[in-house]
């Protein structure tokens, strides 16, 4: 097992990285300090895990919301639905939430633990590579608005992160490939030998050979880790994490949530930010050819669909969050293992990359 | 004009104290650093002073809601009201939004700013003496659930606080008093010497001398401002601040909100905490008279509603937040001028009080 230390001063938290880790019971011990506990879930991964996950807190007084799977799902009925679980349960202001599921789960339930009672510890158990990699690290939490991803939201760091690999044996080829989407993304923004690493043992990965996926969690959490301990507020390096963002979030809303899965949406939007950085003479055509090439090898999308043309990909970017006072800043690629920070784009060469990949 | 400055490292910020405030550019000027500012208020404080405000963020991208007077309405549907018209009129995580009313409109506003795109600046403008003394120093931001007060929230800072005296002159006589409760908490709690001062002026507060008013907020916001800086997310000093609101918490829920006003049901609270120091043997006779004088001065209720038995409080005590795995803690008095921590509290002990409060 590999321990990872996200260093945010009195809010610091460690990601432990290996096989078995939910049945160890040291680690609930050792980061649970009370009696009551509730485990967020849903639907799909409870039959699976919610049974070895509560088999470690005997004793404790136990909550459990079990919701129906989906992004459709991450709204605020959903953490008033917890709300209404921990009230009725009288849980105070010591309780342990525990997320227990992808990133759906992760976001919904940290964003419920930040707000209730203003604040009460969670602790992360990510059940998919996506939110293993992403979404558990960093302690970004939010629901979702219907004119909006990630709209309503918090920053709020956890007390620990459980990366149990062997969870994703269960998992669904294709959720494994949009995690390994924002996998390609670390080695992209700022670790360009991860990169070439990818390149060569992406079909292990695939097969999910155990020791590769560790290695890349650890490498892909280790450079989150880095940037968000730098940047915990998102005011600076901690942007370039959005690369292929702003696009991945218009054709998400565009074609309305559940029809690309969020790391396919990325993938798309990396092509998308690369082809532009090759038109600001960053990249060259070989660059992105490998860029575009390890992402099909995952099987992953990298054009847009067709029915969503540049007005309507420039109108659902300007709703974007990433938008600064009507300016559009997108974070692009220098080269390979080098992200912008985020830098103004001018409409028609923007236009250019929005046309090119509808037409591909 | 004073200015008190909140020290909390990166997020501190200043509260500006004084007449006509809310008619000087300047303020909005230094503290609005975006094109786009809504601002939150209600019906009953809208055409007194929206127009005063609006007529300074000229050139700016303006949205309002306007919100029903009253505690019923801080609740998660109001924060999404907020958050749809954020949404629809397509407001940047630049955006400014300014908080125009009293303790509602600013812990609603306040809650809603710091989820909006996890975290917008905000303003603060009370309109209340309860909020200029109270709610809008020390980021407790949050909206009611119907099984308990404050219960889903966040800990946010403004980036300033306009506390205009002069908005006090339209401020119905009950919600003065309900401010002077808190005021004289901040006596009770931590300056002998102020709530002495309180005791000869409590007539001028009461016939609103602009003087003795500036005096009151400024020493209150001075005290709170002291307690918060020391202590941000309450977890030593800050608790005693809650002197009187355990049991006034479960007056507002078990009567109904908007039976009481909350310095109401606080001044309720502080005589029943000043009662249970008494037979704790830490308050005198006479200490415990002084307190229940100067708030009958104030027109004050200081003791329960009849409707509310014992049995009843405990159990509405129970799902307190200051509540800590099944003990129940409170903050009393060693004396006047100096509060305990939270100490747990013998149950026959508190029901004792409750008895008699309840038979005055």
């Amino acid at each position: 097992m590999k321990t990872l230390n996200v260093n945010l001063g009195q809010r610091s938290y460690p990601i432990y990285i290996g096989p078995n880790l939910i049945g160890e019971p040291e680690f609930y011990d050792r980061h649970i300090h009370s009696s009551q506990v509730m485990v967020v879930t849903n639907q799909t991964v409870a039959p699976l895990y919610l049974g070895r996950v509560l088999a470690n807190l005997a004793g404790r007084q136990i909550a459990q919301v079990i919701l129906t799977d989906g992004e459709s799902y991450k709204t605020m009925a959903s953490a008033m639905q917890i709300f209404d679980e921990l009230l009725s349960r009288k849980f105070s202001r010591n309780a342990t939430l525990i997320a227990l599921g992808g990133g759906v789960i992760g976001d919904l339930a940290g964003f419920s633990a930040a707000c209730y009672q203003r604040g009460i510890p969670f602790m992360q158990i990510p059940t998919t590579l996506l939110a293993q990699v992403d979404s558990s690290v960093g302690g970004k939490t939010a629901v979702n608005h219907p004119l909006g991803k990630n709209m309503i939201g918090a920053f709020y760091q956890p007390q620990c992160v459980l990366a149990d690999t062997s969870l994703l044996n269960t998992l669904p080829d294709r959720e494994l490939s949009a995690g390994l989407a924002e996998v390609i993304k670390y080695g992209l923004i700022r670790d360009a030998q991860f990169f070439s690493w990818l390149e060569d043992n992406i079909e292990a990965l695939l097969m999910r050979d155990a020791e590769a996926l560790a290695h890349a969690i650890e490498r892909s959490c280790a450079n989150k880790a880095e940037v968000v301990a730098a940047d915990e507020r998102e005011t600076g390096e901690r942007a370039t994490l959005n690369l292929g963002h702003t696009f991945g979030h218009a054709i998400e809303t565009g074609m309305g949530y559940g029809v690309f899965l969020h790391g396919e949406a990325v993938a798309i939007g990396m092509c998308q930010a690369a082809d532009l950085s090759r038109r600001l003479g960053w990249l060259n055509d070989d660059d992105v050819s490998r860029i575009e090439h390890i992402l099909q090898r995952c099987r992953l999308p990298t054009t847009p669909p067709t029915n969503l043309d540049a007005d309507r990909f420039l109108e659902l970017m300007a709703v974007d969050k990433k938008n600064v006072d009507g300016k559009l800043r997108l974070i692009l690629l220098e080269e390979i293992g080098r992200a912008t920070l985020p830098v103004s784009v001018d409409v028609d060469t923007l236009r250019s990359t929005l046309e090119t990949g509808s037409r591909k």
